[in-house]
């Protein structure tokens, strides 16, 4: 699929995130309006939510736009969603007969600010990306015991925390804990030192489920893609972590891109999941492709200084798709929401610098990077902006979704100071 | 405190679970009627919804049961809860001047259908009873390491499934999942065949809070108190808890009881956590008695037969209490909202015959339960029946919760079957 032409221009320039080909969903506010939905094309946003008012878009017989979450178009349904994308392209494509009436809708998004798209509903991270796994399993078993048994058979996940999914932007406080290294004698409360983050994808639950369902539904509950960083302390997992997994080491901050991505939008771009040795049983089966050929990128920033790039890799090194995790999620008969957020699990390639954590990149802290600065790090220090940037490269147009960007601050220095 | 009198007579007879003096906090429906707020008062329910509609219960300037849960008057904190205990019991002790008012607002418990009391935000379970963690740890990992090494030093817990948690006599679908015993060669997708119960108690956090809070101010955030059954597939549990936790062993289901018992309700039956062999860190320490002397029983019927005892225990057993989980909860900033439903981790006592779930009472499956009609139980059979009960003896009353009843139903016979 080429290029969609808009008659918004910055839409139509080269590099541009935004073309008509993605038209992304976020929430944003300008000065101290109260926030609303909007959807990014070029360097505009287009005030849903006022052009739903005005009889503009007009999907169900009640708002879906009156609050500031795309949750209630999540609960519409496929159907709907499609509605929604065929009814924005026809008022910002080239030639449109109602652009007249669409640009007073239209807002600058240099003068917005951005905020969570959705309300999270409940938050699931997974382990599947087969390189990160190797790497840390290697790290803390051997490399004879590196993937647990279940790995290859099943995409290993634990619930994480909703509350704690902020949008980026947001700057995340380094958190307390209870820590306790192999050479201490006692546990004690202090900082985390060994802060870290997770080069993820996430995936949005749109429609609804209560029982099992199959790898080909869950694709279609899928609503769309972010970015996500699922920050990470180290020094706390490791002490907590046994037996029941990560609980407060996860539970400081997720960052999350501002802009959801449709299923619609990457549709050009899947991809098949890598080969397997071991086949999976057949409910978790792919059914089709259901990868996405995005570029990933990790940046780190100190305080006052340049970024440099720290990892480079591809949504396509997962073992299992976003669907497979879905469908693996409800064989229990649990219960999904739409605003369920899943993230892929950190997302390595096979060579250093696709590693998308500091625990792989520095080795568990034995080999720290050298950024461009010449400053050396073996996890993240105070005052670094780490930032992730996601591109689907199309035949002349690209498929942006906007940086998931957090900057680090210092620990409080008593932790319960108010 | 002696039993207080209400003009509502069956509140004020000998071992009725719902005293004046206990005032829990439930949802129901009459018939075809929308579900509404009401209070337990001996065997009627005050419509706590239709009390506010008509001025008689006025405790903000907007409605907060006007919706069909209590998170409303969650989020307004400990001084609006109080002011709605004072007024209930105002309305209806004995000799109350408005008594004809309100008699209007009274609706048989008998008649009534019970729904979930409050819409639960994030759900997380504990692993903080050391006869539990005890018996589970020697069964899998010999007595010598049956406590983990965190265990004495933080109260371990995961977070679950919100969306699974259900209401006291919903029924229990027994679950597939991805099984694979010792002995198997390959994993296989299945029905369970270690369905189990797990006997807890859960905490309800009212007040929300965005960053580390103390011990004394986690428990003056609890709300109340629920029984909870935490539904669990142990088959499932031991092929994907490695290396990140449980998972879709839990999502099946987790029962509550269906009405939430106040703080202030249990202050007479505060207890102290046990003694300690190992003195918490500052910030998890005991300040005060947290935990409640409650009366637990499990009772289990199989299809069309009486119920037999199975386990009897107390919730003084914890090790940790409900307010030190929540503290620890929050060390790393994790924000909580109301409507955080902490379960207690499973309650054993000492004894065999007070252990809380079918794992331990049948050691593994080694030596199977006789139930009182002679029939065996290693785990949960289709067509059980599982209750549980908790109460508190006061001086001439007792305080209950409501059981927290499951059937559970045979798996379907193929997993996507609609």
């Amino acid at each position: 699929m080429p290029l969609m032409t808009s008659w918004v221009a910055s839409a139509n320039t080269a590099g541009n995130p935004f073309p008509l080909n993605n038209l992304p969903y976020g929430v944003f506010s300008i000065g101290a309006e109260t926030p609303r939905c909007g959807v990014a094309i070029g360097d505009m946003i287009l005030d849903v939510t006022a052009a739903e008012e005005s009889g503009l878009i007009a999907l169900a017989d009640y708002a879906l736009f009156d609050m500031p979450f795309w949750n209630p178009l999540m609960e519409e349904g496929p159907a709907v969603w499609a509605a929604l994308r065929a009814r924005l392209v026809a008022l910002l494509a080239e030639g449109a007969a109602e652009r007249d009436t669409v640009e007073p809708y239209l807002a600058p998004m240099a003068a917005a600010q951005l905020h969570m798209p959705f309300a999270v509903s409940e938050y699931t991270d997974f382990y599947a990306g087969r390189h990160h796994a190797t790497n840390v399993g290697t790290m803390f078993r051997g490399v004879e015991n590196a993937l647990p048994p279940n790995w290859l058979h099943i995409p290993i996940g634990y619930n994480g925390r909703a509350s704690s999914v902020v949008v980026s932007g947001t700057e995340i406080r380094r958190p307390w804990g209870q820590l306790k290294g192999p050479n201490d004698t006692q546990p004690r409360f202090a900082p985390c030192a060994r802060f870290d983050l997770e080069l993820e994808m996430g995936a949005i639950v749109g429609t609804p489920s209560d029982g099992p369902i199959t790898v080909q539904e869950a694709d279609d509950h899928i609503f769309g893609y972010v970015l996500l960083n699922d920050w990470s302390a180290r020094d706390i997992q490791a002490w907590e972590y046994q037996p029941l997994g990560p609980f407060q080491a996860k539970a400081t901050a997720t960052s999350i891109s501002p802009w959801i991505v449709t299923k619609a939008a990457l549709e050009p771009f899947r991809r098949d999941t890598p080969a397997r040795e071991v086949a999976l049983l057949d409910h978790l089966k792919d059914c089709g492709p259901m990868l996405y050929d995005i570029e990933l990128e990790v940046t780190m920033a100190p305080e006052g200084q340049p970024a440099s790039t720290i990892a480079s890799t591809n949504y396509t090194e997962m073992y299992y798709s976003a669907a497979q995790q879905l469908a693996h999620h409800t064989t229990s008969g649990c219960p999904m929401h739409a605003g369920d957020l899943l993230g892929s699990g950190t997302i390595s390639g096979p060579t250093k610098p696709e590693r998308g954590s500091l625990l792989e990149l520095s080795w568990g802290g034995k080999e720290p990077l050298t950024l461009e600065s010449g400053e050396t790090r073996s996890f993240i220090e105070d005052g670094d902006t780490l930032t992730l940037k996601g591109a689907a490269q199309g035949d002349g147009y690209v498929i942006g979704f906007g940086d998931c960007v957090g900057t680090v601050l210092p620990a409080l220095e008593t932790p319960y100071e108010r």
